[in-house]
């Protein structure tokens, strides 16, 4: 997609701290990080969000998922996974996205 | 697992309001919403978290959330969907929990 912001990472059009990749996935920081971890997680294949995603690719965007986690060693103390699906949820970049966040104990507030 | 509060809703040894169901998941109201709609979908199957679920099963997982989502009426404007993994992302029951969260516009914070 031309003008997806997300799309211009995986071509390295623009630049991203990029941490880990495959043939199909790839994760970087995001540049608004709202704890002391947060990577986004992408498919390299662009899908609006996660209801037009196929469940069957969840497989292997889960496995990306787990093994971003741990090479960046948040799977000891864990992480919140998120997706923002569509305008109430606040998504902004319109390519699937899973946040990885950590690195501190997180906050649970209420969101309206 | 004996001790599992969302294991005895799953048997209904105690109450929920649950709002969608088949033979592997359900779907029922968060008692402590963050906001109008605020839904949990879980596996019958007692898993501790998303590091232990097997990637495989997020098919059935990720199709029974659209389903939902889609029963609820979250399709249409959106909604959030979050995992909370171990204690730094603040996960209080062991049992493998998506949030789905919608109904208005949510605020995207510091969770530090």
């Amino acid at each position: 997609m031309d003008n997806c912001i997300f799309c211009k990472i995986i071509k390295r059009e623009i630049p991203a701290k990029i941490v880990y990749e495959n043939g199909n996935f790839i994760a970087f920081e995001d540049i608004e990080g709202v704890a002391p971890i947060h990577l986004l997680c992408i498919p390299k294949k662009h899908i609006e969000n996660f209801l037009e995603y196929p469940s069957s690719d969840m497989v292997d965007m889960s496995n990306f998922i787990k093994e971003t986690a741990k090479e960046i060693g948040l799977d000891n103390k864990g992480f919140r996974m998120v997706s923002n699906i569509k305008e109430d949820s606040g998504q902004s970049v319109f390519h699937l996205h899973f946040h990885l966040i950590g690195g501190a104990k997180l906050k649970w507030d209420k969101l309206v």
